[in-house]
């Protein structure tokens, strides 16, 4: 078409399997979502939420007593001290990483982990601005200095850097070492760091550190209630910004984007973060994960293919040699019905990888396996 | 700051009013919602959202059961003759208008009405369009033609028309002859017509014209359930769009912006307009409105003020003369514990107006006009 965006490049494969895979008979493990069942409690939030008249405009930045059991959290869960006017809550996760992009990078350059999540080179693009790949391992200060050296002579600027622990879809967890010189680099050249942290509750070995308890003048912390509470249909995330001003200007942004995510939302949201209700399921789904996670490696070991387990997150992220993960997953969808992700979309070396969700029953993941791989060996063949 | 929008120039007097006027002893007159409270049948649907699943990401352009409710809503109501993969399911009226906005008019000009919402220039400026606003009661061929060419010779392309019916803040019903004019000039010019209909449900004299159910190829029509329903926060609006590719375009453009909105909201949405929620109550709002109207039509007289009484839509909008209406709106609140919008803030020469909602109860209502009259009447003298 004749508008400013070029339509081709901000839609990918895996967009196009989840589009496709609608059928109820089909095992979806390309989705981002825990398949597990959200708390019973949700029901009695939203009746809350109307008996007590949550059926209008929010304030832009979202409800004062939302952003204060946000503050109380941040300073409990993630070690973050800040400030409820230092938060923005958005529509979801995606909302809050539009908003920052759209704000710091527009016509500049961000840097994403290799592997990443499909959807960011879409909402960096939609927002006007452009990225670059850096290997996830070796994120830290020579890679980044290495990068805007390349971009400094294009004329472009690192503007932003966005980090994403547990990765999606890795399950990588950055070290405190790389979070560190990730820090020293932003500092020494005014670029801002975009901590996506959507995953932090899914920690399956080591530990979970927020990178602006180390430091946050700097920092944009993106949260979502979507995977935690497996209600990504609530579209509620937030934004912790590196200071007041700047958390002023993502309002005003989301004011005249949208006004503010769904009033019932926010207090569901409100709910779920104030009585933590995640701590009546969130072990027991970890070991469902991981119990998935073993059945997987024993069919892949039985193959001979080699992968890294993930340390956190809701993804399997593993090789199939020698197929064309674009090919393999749409033809997988058809004649198997098991929609995966397909690993092209992640970043620039993973023609080979396929990414499946793990936050699902075993049986059905089980089956899904099953699936894959014996399209996988009669393919081989 | 030293990002890319000019804050300054998308944050209104009446935003400010808005955000200051958070005491519950304030008579919000300032808001552009409806005071009345909501249908009980909203609680019913939200347990329903919950019941039957509503808990996950829906399609990004909205669930296909609701844009099917939409579809037939609009061939009935509306005369507008659509297919669901028309129709896009955005966060509110304003969701809509931005998407718009965003595809089609970026680095271009838009017309809007004058007086026209005080909101527009902003989310205008955020989609990083340019504005010119056109009188209300001229707006037809040829002032369209003589604004596009002022443009021209500024090299810059008119590239979009926003007309409103009934109008915020006037109230003003645009007239067949007048649509028709607008549509031979965009179809002339090669320009898009942005039709925002939020207020259709509130008219008070003559009838609304949907200006695509005359033609619909160049035409964005944008509704919302904000007004109609007293949902403010459900922050569910919908899009019309001129084809199926544009509003592809447009699904893409939300994916990257927020995914969709949220799903308890679409499927809140689908019950109030497959059951028609609105027709227990609207007649009976209509005729709060209209005695409201009498009213202050009645006090304004009093003091020799001419106005035009409105034909549809939830507002007053009248001159107080010799104010400055941005110091009035502040000392007022001050002073009265009203809040009113601003006149300034809507468009070129309304220094001297105020907008109040009428959707209020008339016990309310008229300790508001009270309250503003008697400001007045005192720095009158």
């Amino acid at each position: 078409m004749h508008w400013s965006f070029d339509f081709k490049r901000i839609i990918t494969h895996t967009d196009r399997v989840i589009a496709k895979a609608k059928a109820p008979d089909i095992i979806k493990l390309s989705w981002g979502e825990p398949a597990f069942p959200p708390s019973k409690k949700i029901r009695e939030a939203l009746l809350e939420a109307f008996n007590k008249g949550y059926t209008r405009y929010t304030p832009p930045a979202g409800l004062q007593e939302l952003r204060e059991a946000i503050s109380d959290k941040l300073r409990r869960k993630n070690k973050i001290d800040t400030d409820p006017s230092e938060i923005i809550v958005t529509v979801g996760g995606t909302g809050a990483l539009h908003l920052i992009f759209r704000l710091i990078a527009k016509g500049e350059v961000i840097t994403i982990p290799n592997p990443g999540w499909f959807a960011y080179p879409s909402v960096i693009r939609v927002a006007e601005a452009n990225l670059v790949w850096i290997d996830e391992k070796k994120y830290g200060y020579e890679a980044l200095q290495k990068a805007r050296e390349g971009l400094k002579r294009k004329g472009k600027e690192l503007k932003a850097i966005v980090i994403n622990s547990p990765s999606n879809p890795s399950g990588y967890i950055f070290s405190e070492k790389q979070l560190k010189e990730i820090l020293d680099f932003a500092e020494d050249y005014s670029a801002y760091i975009i901590s996506d942290e959507v995953y932090e509750d899914f920690i399956l070995e080591g530990k979970h550190i927020s990178i602006a308890s180390i430091k946050k003048d700097c920092v944009f912390t993106v949260f979502s209630l979507s995977k935690t509470y497996a209600l990504t249909g609530l579209r509620i995330g937030y934004i912790v910004a590196p200071d007041k001003q700047i958390a002023k200007e993502l309002t005003i942004l989301q004011l005249h984007t949208c006004v503010c995510p769904t009033s019932f939302a926010q207090y569901v949201a409100l709910v779920c973060i104030r009585d933590r209700i995640e701590e009546e399921y969130i072990s027991k789904w970890i070991s469902v994960i991981k119990e998935n996670i073993q059945y997987l490696d024993k069919k892949l070991k039985e193959r001979g293919i080699t992968w890294e387990k993930p340390k956190g997150g809701i993804y399997a992220w593993f090789p199939l040699p020698r197929i064309d993960s674009k090919k393999f997953a749409f033809e997988l969808l058809e004649k198997k019905k098991v929609a995966v992700a397909v690993g092209a979309d992640f970043g620039t070396k993973w023609d080979e990888y396929i990414r499946i969700t793990t936050a699902v029953e075993p049986e059905i993941f089980r089956e899904g396996i099953d699936r894959i791989l014996q399209y996988y060996d009669e393919i081989q063949k």
